[in-house]
């Protein structure tokens, strides 16, 4: 297996403008291992409890992803998250957030995804996130994802993941509330001095940045006038960006940002339907057409 | 004479945590002229009062800027605003407007200035950029821009404004505020309805969209660790691209593209001192420097 990914598994409830779904696959190594699973052969760590339907198993396995990591703990029920959105949707608005299972998680790595040689560490607690980097025996490459919630509980321990880690993937938000600057460019040169080779910062409608030390790539969002659901944006967005990673021989800067086109365009599919229902129906030929998109929204044309 | 823009002439005492000035030389007809004029022959209407320093004419003539149009009105004291900027800068916390003479500007097109292909309307009042369109005849190509206190007290005439322009150029919060929504691509497609052949969406740090009926570009911000006075970064953005299409023998995407890259850089010099310090001490190199870094700043590579 070429890419290991831990995170959340759950189901939402979410009522949004357009629509809603009750108990709907969800979660961040969901959303993340759907979109990586069109570049790589991809395997989840997480956990659901007794209740997790046959159905969404079968989702899974069906889009190749690797199940041998999810555990199923038949103690409790699994990790439920009930929000909405409104007006044209850019927060969500948490209704209950039932932790179940999730609260006990203990990311225990199988024997056969202990040599991955690439891993995404989505959002879960950071000291989970360095126990899991524990368990993996020298991978080539790192990504991680963390929220505002840990960076205000526990800064220290959202730091130590960081400085082991080769891309730090967080939103804008998360950034300068870490870095305690409103400056993206200040966020992104502190995040670097902890030692990533690169930072992605994702700033939703407004697309994404890769910072280097010595590069500097921007990348719009794909502007859709018809967006369902937000949930799952930036988890379809790192996925398909670690993903294509994945498969690359090399992490030169031509890679990474090829990932980043792709990872952008699970995003822009993802939103286009609730839950994964648009992103595991894809052909190679939808993701194709829509980098080729972002390839004209980006294009310079030569200087007179 | 290729270009005139028709905005603000202004006084300006501004705080930033990076200094001080005191009536230093601002005002949008200022900052998008300097910009403009390493591109166009560039011609401005506007009003000043008794109090205008002669320095600031010399500087403004230095630069190649055509004053014919520019009003001396000796009844009273040219326009003054004071403000500060806290923190990292992302908004202007105004002290004090003194409109004076400003306050009863009345634009008169001389008629040397009548026959000007381009037409850049700064931001005054919606009334007055229409009077303005009413006396040039047949400009090839019109750009304005406004501001969130003439769209909430004038909404109508905002809007004969929108649908008598080539390019609406507006900040994404006008964009949002004019159009009832917080999509930025639904806002977009309804100002292009009004008529407008292209319609730029200014989003400071996050930079420019450009958006046609079927096309759309995105540029970023050049991103800078030390700004020290924002004021005037989106004129001498709008200056710069209305400039450099001044220049153009056709209105093609692909010098709208040119023109947005030239705008960006013009902003991004603008930023980094107070007034247009920077922005008049500019050789063609510099700005061509920084076309090449926005250049390699979207740059995507062939896919594989």
């Amino acid at each position: 297996m070429k890419l290991l990914i831990v995170g959340s598994v759950a189901v939402d409830t979410i009522d949004t403008p357009f629509g809603s779904v009750k108990r709907a696959l969800g979660g961040s190594a969901t959303y993340a291992s759907v979109a990586s699973s069109y570049f790589t052969k991809t395997g989840i760590v997480g956990v659901v409890g007794n209740d997790f339907e046959k159905k969404h198993i079968n989702l899974l396995k069906k889009q190749g992803v690797d199940l041998d990591g999810l555990q199923v703990d038949p103690s409790g029920k699994t990790f439920h998250w009930s929000g909405y959105y409104e007006g044209d949707m850019n927060e969500a608005i948490t209704r209950d957030t039932e932790l179940n299972v999730f609260e006990k998680f203990n990311p225990v790595i199988p024997d056969a995804y202990k040599k991955t040689p690439f891993v995404m560490l989505g959002n879960i607690h950071p000291a989970l996130q360095l126990n899991v980097l524990e368990q993996i025996k020298k991978p080539r490459m790192v990504l991680c994802d963390t929220m505002n919630f840990w960076i205000t509980s526990a800064p220290q321990i959202v730091e130590q993941v960081f400085r082991k880690v080769d891309i730090i993937c967080i939103n804008d938000g998360e950034a300068k509330l870490f870095c305690n600057t409103s400056s993206l460019p200040k966020a992104a040169a502190e995040l670097l001095k902890l030692g990533a080779k690169r930072v992605i910062i994702k700033k939703g409608a407004h697309g994404v940045n890769l910072y280097g030390k010595k590069s500097f790539f921007s990348l719009p969002a794909i502007p859709l006038t018809k967006v369902k659901d937000p949930t799952g944006a930036g988890d379809s967005f790192a996925g398909g960006t670690i993903g294509y990673l994945a498969n690359c021989k090399t992490d030169t800067e031509d890679n990474y940002r090829r990932g980043l086109l792709n990872g952008t365009v699970l995003a822009s599919y993802c939103v286009e339907n609730f839950s994964c229902r648009k992103t595991v129906s894809l052909k190679k030929t939808d993701i194709n057409k829509r980098v080729k998109m972002l390839k004209e929204f980006n294009r310079i044309p030569a200087m007179k």
